[in-house]
């Protein structure tokens, strides 16, 4: 209450009316109930007669009242026939002090973690203007719910633009809106653990989001090695309970290889006879530079396969809009879910991307964004040739980040911490395994590096990797 | 793929090279996967030589390498040097047929069913606009991730706001943002579960929706019956190891009376006694019509009390965002969860909201659904009053629905049943109790009915009620 306004007192103390809107009644109740509040008016307190109040205020006498009504009917006020209205006697628990603030951290200087797509070319004026057209033309029902379903014309647009460019099958019925990928993890979770399954395979080394989505639903993760086609398929079969496998065929994370075709017969093969199912975790498949992409594995055996995508590499996490793509089974089997534990993304949201496509500017936007990135990638690894050239650069020139190999005897765990000194923000491709391996890596990130930082950054990270090299004689901890 | 280009054939089937963006291998990938896909080419079958396909086609025979290529590697055909290429073998599992059609249930013509606020009514033009300027003056940063934070100025108008006409008492920091109330008390509840709790006091009847939310967390619902003083909280002594407790105090769901000043004090004072903590489900405190709202009971004991909001009745459930304010040492537990089960709002609507109050806009908009709601009641109960005078409007004059009293020996599922037929969404009032009694009611929602249609409404509603009274002998089922 920061307005200066009319100063009245209360017994010793002094308050202020504030000036503003809303009537005299509503302010004086904020004033008192302020004054309660800080502790200033002391429990038990007498307030003035009306009266006297009212003539000191210069206002009617009725004004008082109502807002000494007003504060006993919210418990601030005790009022007693024949009696003054006294402050409440109980009135502990109001905090004092100040505030722990909750302030998200600052991104380091130079960003090199995995995952933040490139956040300076999120196409804003095309987003709020396919926001307004949604806005404006959403038929009002929609406005009253969540968009599990959304329009059949959304759906039908995003369905058709999937079919094209990820080479789904689907028909619209088969799409769910999600408000991310984790988001349609965790529904997927309950509806797989209600229907029995209790294990499911993951690639080792694999991104923990998902892994610990599982786990918390009931369905216990099962690592299975990734070699340079992928996921070891074979292995699958070592585990007799598991009938659940969660990859990222397109561009595995965070080794960054595709998934080969020996391998993606060999997965489905498994599927079809553990009767099981492949969850397809599309995160960054809109962005091969040396090719095109590899389609879908749903496309492949929409009857096996349940594709997860969204919008957060390509657009920004923060629109919050996914999806999944499910066999007409399981889609029958959701319905019988309550629908309430799921978080549906927004009607306005799914609309607004349905006329980004429609208009064309979602795909021009992504191509433009694959020439950025690609550039943006080769000066990264020409940066590394030159300042690192004792690293190695592994997997395919795809998506937002890189795995890189340090020399031998690289602590990178050290490397982390020294980096951070230095304003680089690291991850360790420790990070992502699950059985540990004596073998030191980062997983750099370069989607949301500017151009004209990539020379420093790697500077930075020249230094600290050779200040991270363990000396012949253990250091002391 | 609907669009005409040149045929070619492959065997004896002939299929469609499309026209349209994309290059010709990219096309031709697409021709022969949909082949695949639709079974027209069958399983094992032999693709031409490259040469002569190009030749048919009249491309390069590179282009018809490329297609092959990658269609081999994505697992649709299968390359066998010396021998031609072929389809897989094994590609069943292409689903075929009508697909199953998931149309959102239509609402009914004349909706009296609760919980929709007036969906003409929302803003368009200034949310579309609120939300352009907010995602053209969001910093980069925020763009990366969720809003369980957002930005501090955010917060602080946010906060600002709720201070001033709910009467909370906080600081930014102790304000969550959420998705809305369901999703709130879902990670509240998460929260509660950690720190111990297995029980909860709720309001009996009271919406199922929270209530379901505790029980699927682990915490299970215990019913205290309401009188029209809200919640009767002596009895909540009579369980013991009861500390927690769901409350609507500014009008109690669906009975819809105000949790009296007696009752809040009491309330407050049971808490602290038990060192148990009070979840204020604050849904549409921002209607009333014959006073003032309540303030609410979070400002009275910010120690004790949790308070969930949304925007779900002030604007729409499509915008998904609401808040929850907790006392300081909750805040400290929280932030000792895993996050990332939390899904927070898109920091962009956040920032939408943001601008929407700073500009006036929000309180504009709830002043005039005020007048409006309050029209539409009195219409709504004068029409009860002159077609269905043997019925009896109770609660207060407020919120966006009211309970209605049957006349003895209605049988409200059946009047439920029969206003369907008549196109009338209506829901019991024994839907929301969790003991039943005898005592027939609707819960009645006049938010989202159009006040030109209130009349023929209630006529509708008139006959069907009249169809609903049981006759003096049991009818048979």
């Amino acid at each position: 209450m920061v307005s200066i306004g009319l100063m009245f007192t209360v017994g010793a103390v002094s308050l202020n009316l504030p000036d503003g809107p809303g009537s005299l009644t509503r302010r004086l109740c904020a004033a008192l109930r302020e004054g309660i509040q800080t502790g200033r008016l002391a429990p038990d307190s007498a307030l003035p007669p009306s009266r006297s109040l009212a003539s000191e205020i210069g206002c009617s006498r009725w004004v008082v009242t109502e807002a000494y009504g007003q504060l006993v009917t919210e418990g601030y006020l005790i009022a007693t026939t024949g009696s003054a209205t006294r402050v409440r006697g109980t009135a502990t628990g109001f905090p004092t002090g100040a505030a722990h603030q909750l302030a998200p951290p600052p991104r380091p200087r130079f960003d090199l973690t995995p995952g933040v797509p490139d956040l300076a070319a999120f196409p804003r004026s095309r987003w709020a203007e396919a926001y307004r057209q949604a806005v404006l033309d959403l038929p009002n029902d929609l406005l009253a719910g969540r968009a599990l379903i959304s329009t059949s014309a959304a759906r039908t647009t995003l369905t058709d633009f999937l079919r094209r460019t990820r080479q789904v099958q689907e028909d619209p019925s088969q799409l769910s809106l999600t408000t991310g990928s984790t988001a349609g993890m965790g529904w997927l979770t309950a509806l797989l653990a209600k229907l029995g399954h209790t294990r499911i395979a993951v690639e080792d080394p694999s991104w923990a989001g998902l892994r610990a989505v599982a786990r918390r639903g009931g369905i216990t993760p099962v690592p299975i090695p990734v070699d340079q086609h992928g996921l070891v398929v074979g292995r699958l079969s070592e585990h007799r309970d598991v009938r659940l496998a969660l990859v990222t065929p397109a561009h595995q994370f965070p080794v960054g290889v595709a998934l080969s075709a020996a391998r993606r017969l060999e997965l489905i093969d498994w599927a079809r006879r553990v009767d099981g199912l492949i969850i397809e975790d599309d995160y960054d498949a809109d962005f091969r530079y040396d090719a095109r992409p590899v389609a879908s594995l749903q496309g492949l055996a929409p009857d096996r396969v349940v594709l997860l995508g969204s919008l957060s590499k390509a657009l920004s996490p923060a629109i919050e809009l996914g999806w999944l793509i499910m066999p007409q089974p399981l889609i029958m089997a959701l319905l019988g879910l309550d629908l309430d534990r799921i978080v549906s993304p927004s009607p306005i949201t799914v609309e607004a991307l349905a006329v980004m496509i429609e208009r064309g500017w979602y795909e021009r936007h992504l191509r433009a964004q694959r020439l950025r990135y690609r550039r943006r990638r080769e000066l990264f690894v020409d940066a590394l040739a030159q300042h690192l050239p004792q690293t190695q650069v592994t997997g395919l020139a795809a998506g937002l980040h890189l795995p890189l190999r340090l020399p031998p005897g690289t602590d990178a765990a050290e490397l982390v911490r020294r980096g951070a000194r230095r304003e680089l923000g690291l991850v360790s491709a420790e990070r992502y395994r699950i059985r540990p391996l004596d073998d030191p890596g980062l997983v750099l990130g370069f989607g949301n590096l500017r151009d004209s930082r990539i020379d420093e950054a790697v500077q930075r990270l020249a230094v600290a990797t050779a200040e991270s090299v363990r000396s012949p004689r253990r250091r002391p901890r």
